[in-house]
C-alpha cells in the first residue's frame, strides 16, 4: 500500500492553541500525533512522556508534536475540557491538543485513522503523507529512525492546495 | 511529641468497600493510608504504586492499606465519583478507597491530619495511634522498617471505645 | 528450625577495612551481608545497590553493611586483589569487603552459609543470629520491615564469647 | 570540518569473531563502534545495553554493532583477554568486540579517534566516513534519527579501495 495523505484532524476544540490546526497547517515539518486519554495508564506512563522527550529533543520548526484526546471511554470523566485543561496542566503538556470530535461510538478522527486504542503514535511527513502508524509502546531507537528517515527526505517544492481539498 | 490517636477519616462515600470505614476498623493491623488525588502527577507515578506494592507485599490481616482522595484542586475535574470510579478502574487500584469531605478551602480529613499536599503517606499503628506521616516521596527500605518495627510491637489488648470516643 | 548463629567469615583479605572483621564485630549492630561477585550482573544492578541504599538509609550505628567478593567461577578474571580493588573503586563501594577464603571448589564462607550463588543477602541479628538469607533478588519494603524488626527487638546484654567459640 | 574517513581500528584481538574486523569491512553497513572497558559503571549500566538494543532493534545487514575495548586504566584488572572474555560471558553480548591495541599512555584507535573517555559511542555511514561520535550519554531518540538519516543516503556505489589505503 503506498503512502496516503493524512486524513484531516476534526477536532471541537483546542487547548494550547488559540486557533484550530490540521495536519497542512504544519506542511514542511515532520508532524508527531500522539492520541491519548487522561485516564489511560500507557498514556500516563509511555505515550505521552515519549511526546514530551520528541519535542524536547527536535528543533521544533523541524519536527511537530501535538495530542489528540481521543476519548472513547468514560465519557463522564475525561469528556470536559475542563477535565483535559485539569490533566494538560498537572501534567505540564505544552504542545497543542486537539479534542477529537465526538459523534458516535468512537470520536471521528479516531475512526478516520482507524485507531484501535490509546495510545497511539501517527508520524506525518512533511508533506502530509501518513508513514507510520502504532497503537501501543514504540521503541525509541525505531521511532528515532522513522524521523530521521523523514528528515533526509526532500522538502515539499510545490502547494499541495487543491489535492488537500479533494482529500476532504 | 507522644503519639496520639489516628484522627477519625470523614468521608462522604467510598470505592472498593460496601461500608465506609474507620481507623477503629483496623484496630490489630498497622493501617496505610495513602492520600492522593487522581490529577496529581507525582500520585500517579510513585504514591499510588508504592500503595499498591505494600498491599501486595505484606499479608492483609496484618497491615491493610487504603486510599484517601483529597481533592484540593481541579475540584471540575477530580471532584466527582465517577472520575474516580474510572480513574481506580483504570489503573486498577483494589483497595478500599475514601473519598474525602469536602468543606471549605480543604477537605476535612486532610485538615485534621495537617496534610500539606499529595501524595502523603500515614502510617497508623494496631492501637490506632498516628505514627508516621510524610508528604512527598517515601523510600521503600525506609518505610519497611516502619512497618516492621510496627509488626515487632504487641498487639493491643484491651478495647479502646472509650478513647476513641472522647478524641471525637 | 530455631535461628543458630552465623558461621564465622573466613577471609583472605579485606578492602575498606585496615583489619578482617568477623561476625562478633557487630553486636549490637543488625548486619547486612551482600555476597557478590565483581562480574555477576544481578549483583552490579541490583545486588549491590541495594546495599549500598541500606548503607545510606540506616545510622551506621544501627546496621552495618558489608561486601563479601564469593568467587566461584571467572578465578582468572576475579580472584586478584587488584581486579576488586578497582571495581571497588569505580563503583564507589565505601563500605567494608571481605574476600571469601578460596579452598575447593566453592569459596569457604560461602560453603559455610550454604549459599546458592550471587547475589545473596543475609540478614544477621544484634545478638549474631543468622535471621534472614536470600539468593537473588529482595524486595526493598520486604527487606526494610526484616531491619525494622530487628532494630525492634532487645539490645544483648551479656557477652556471648563462649557461646561463640562452641561454635567456631 | 566536512566528514573524513574513520581511522582504521587497531586491535591486538577479538573477541565473537574469528578474524580481525576494520571499517571497510562494514561497507554499505551503517556501523555503531560502543567504545567501553568493562570496569566502567557508565559502559555497563548506560553504554553497552544501548549498543544492545541497537542490534536488536536495527537488521544487521542494515546497521552493524561492535565494541571496542580501550583499556586506558585498571590494566592489572581490565588488561588480559580472560576478563573481558569472562565479562562478555556474563553480559552476554553477542557482538564482536576488538580489543585496542596498547602503546603507551592510551589505546591507539581511542587516539586515533580522539576519545575523551569511556563510554564513547560512534556512527560511520556505509561509505566509511566518521558521522557522529560522542562521550559519555546518547539519547535513544536522537541516536535513532542519526541512524535513520544514514540509512535514508544511497548505498555506495564505487569501490573506496584506493582513498583507504592513501588513508593507513
Amino acid at each position: 500500500m503506498p503512502p496516503h495523505f493524512a486524513p484531516p484532524l476534526q477536532t471541537s476544540g483546542w487547548l494550547n492553541s488559540n486557533k484550530p490546526l490540521d495536519v497542512p497547517d504544519f506542511r514542511g515539518r515532520v508532524l508527531i500525533i500522539e492520541a491519548f486519554q487522561m485516564l489511560c495508564p500507557g498514556c500516563v506512563s509511555h505515550g505521552l512522556p515519549q511526546a514530551q522527550r520528541i519535542a524536547e529533543a527536535f528543533p521544533n520548526e523541524q519536527v511537530a508534536v501535538i495530542g489528540l484526546h481521543t476519548v472513547f471511554e468514560h465519557h463522564e470523566a475525561q469528556g470536559t475540557r475542563a477535565a483535559l485543561a485539569a490533566f494538560a496542566h498537572e501534567y505540564r503538556l505544552n504542545f497543542p491538543i486537539g479534542i477529537d470530535q465526538q459523534d458516535g461510538r468512537l470520536p471521528v478522527t479516531m475512526t478516520a485513522y482507524n485507531m484501535k486504542g490509546t495510545p497511539t503514535l501517527v508520524v506525518i511527513d512533511r508533506s502530509g503523507f501518513l508513514r507510520f502508524q502504532r497503537f501501543g509502546h514504540v521503541d525509541d531507537l525505531i521511532l528515532g529512525s522513522i524521523i530521521g528517515t523523514l528528515l533526509a527526505e526532500p522538502l515539499p517544492t510545490q502547494e499541495p492546495e487543491e489535492e488537500r481539498q479533494t482529500d476532504r
